[in-house]
């Protein structure tokens, strides 16, 4: 039976004493100079996707080896990759694989939700396996991915079902770190509290039977880390469930703001940045520069999420 | 300037007396043995993924070109093609401009939803142009597309935007046509009534600047068929809004359940169906029988639907 991957989360996050989880959002205006020069040199046929695609990939990698020692997974936005065709599909499919070489937890950031035979599909893509023409082939191979979760259980079933058969992981939405959250997300229901708590009490029953010894669920949960007073609730609310929080440094939100999301152990959430690390420098040192700022926020974190206290 | 969809789509239904969406959500296991045999036989390395990326635009094909004077648009299940990788994405790439080549206006059914750079990117793979080496390059060139609002206004403004740049439309997930929807989408929230209509209230909010100069707006609505008693409440709130409604024929949705989203013209709903359609048979005359299944749907609509009546 496969690993449990809560299991192989904590395992990871007490191996490095990191709770940081790298967001790879790479967009080509923010690539180092140098770096893009190169490519957009070299542009051919399908308005340079192909290029794009390479670039994407040469990027991602050198991002990834640097880092791996400070962090304990790697997230990347499919947006980012798929907005650029089937070569940005590839470059995606390859940092997939560069990330797990690395013994980095990939998760990919897809916010799928669907119903069905769909959310079947997009489970076994990003961490089950599709069916072939005679049996399951590789999917993605991703550890984890990000779900919507407005179908309701019928809508995450299937990512249940790859969770045991494949010792995967999903990452429910439930508040998300932008200010429009507000508009559904904190809406009161009758009897639930917000949405978003309701969302989180789904969330609870939906990882039941998924827990790894650690006692920790499958089934994680987004929270935006800039939901600040907002995350001692959750916590609450979710005792055994692993926070997955976007929204540290670029976006705003600091140590004090996702500390008590975290157990005495320093578990129970993973902090993702982006920006400030994939962006730390953008001269031909930018690997260097992105390992340097991913090592400051393991550092900072740890002292403060209670692994170091 | 590039003309409205909803001007597009209004026109498209009175030219072709149609309603009818064919969902193109193709899976292996349904194709027919003949056409699956083909390609089994030839299958390479990746694990065939290039001969399933071959079969499903084969597949696709055939039943674009052969319902395409029953339909007016077709609508592309992401999920089905995103799980081969890039040959599965080539292949929905291809057919996106088959499907237009074909008269069609083309939805991608790809409900996704997130924010800030990722919406973006979303937004511009599908409905609008990316950001390549030097300037924006083509997308997936899809005429509109689902989209989930989970995330509120924030997450839907970069598709508004390219509504407006490229005469794009969206449809929002608004009451979804599975069981568990309810879960969610049917709590009763503080002075909106159920989350599905305080959403209903934020796409009509969206869609305001983007009528055409039928009256229709280029921001939609996904409301499931199978939500029968609920549909006229959504009409009523949503009076210039078209309705993309799945669940009809194999979900269990009959005319009579859709009938009160048409106005006295015809018009404001677009049904789609998928299964009844695409699989209608399987042997060598697949296109044919799908096309004949397109061409009674299209009837029964037209003649309960307003326009024939």
């Amino acid at each position: 039976m496969p690993k449990n991957f809560a299991d192989r989360l904590t395992e990871a996050v007490l191996a490095k004493r990191s709770q940081v989880c790298v967001g790879l959002d790479p967009r080509l205006d923010r690539m180092p100079p140098s770096l893009l020069a190169r490519y957009t040199s070299e542009q051919g046929e399908e308005n340079g996707r192909r290029e794009i695609g390479a670039c994407l990939e040469e990027f991602g990698t050198a991002i990834i080896e640097a880092v791996a020692p400070e962090v304990v997974a790697v997230k990347l936005q499919l947006a980012c990759f798929e907005q650029y065709g089937a070569p940005g599909i590839r470059a995606f499919q390859r940092l997939c694989r560069r990330a797990a070489a690395a013994g980095l937890l990939v998760i990919a950031d897809a916010k799928r939700g669907d119903i069905g035979i769909s959310a079947q599909a997009y489970s076994a893509a990003f961490i089950g396996r599709p069916e072939g023409l005679d049996g399951k082939i590789d999917g993605y191979g991703a550890d984890a991915m990000t779900v919507n979760p407005l179908f309701g259980s019928d809508g995450i079933e299937p990512f249940l079902d790859d969770c045991r058969s494949y010792g995967s992981g999903i990452f429910i939405l439930v508040r998300t770190s932008n200010p429009g959250a507000a508009e559904l997300q904190d809406l009161q229901v009758d009897g639930y509290g917000s949405v978003s708590q309701r969302i989180g009490g789904l969330v609870a029953g939906w990882g039941e039977g998924l827990h790894g010894d650690g006692g920790y669920s499958s089934v994680g949960a987004v929270i935006g880390a800039t939901s600040a007073g907002a995350i001692s609730g959750f916590r609450e609310l979710l005792p055994r469930v692993i926070f997955l929080m976007p929204g540290y440094g670029a976006q705003g939100a600091g140590v004090a703001d996702v500390a008590s999301a975290f157990d005495s152990r320093g578990l129970g959430a993973l902090i993702t940045a982006s920006r400030s690390i994939i962006y730390a420098g953008n001269g031909d040192d930018y690997a260097a520069e992105a390992a340097m700022a991913a090592a400051s926020m393991r550092e900072e974190l740890w002292q403060a999420g209670g692994g170091g206290g």
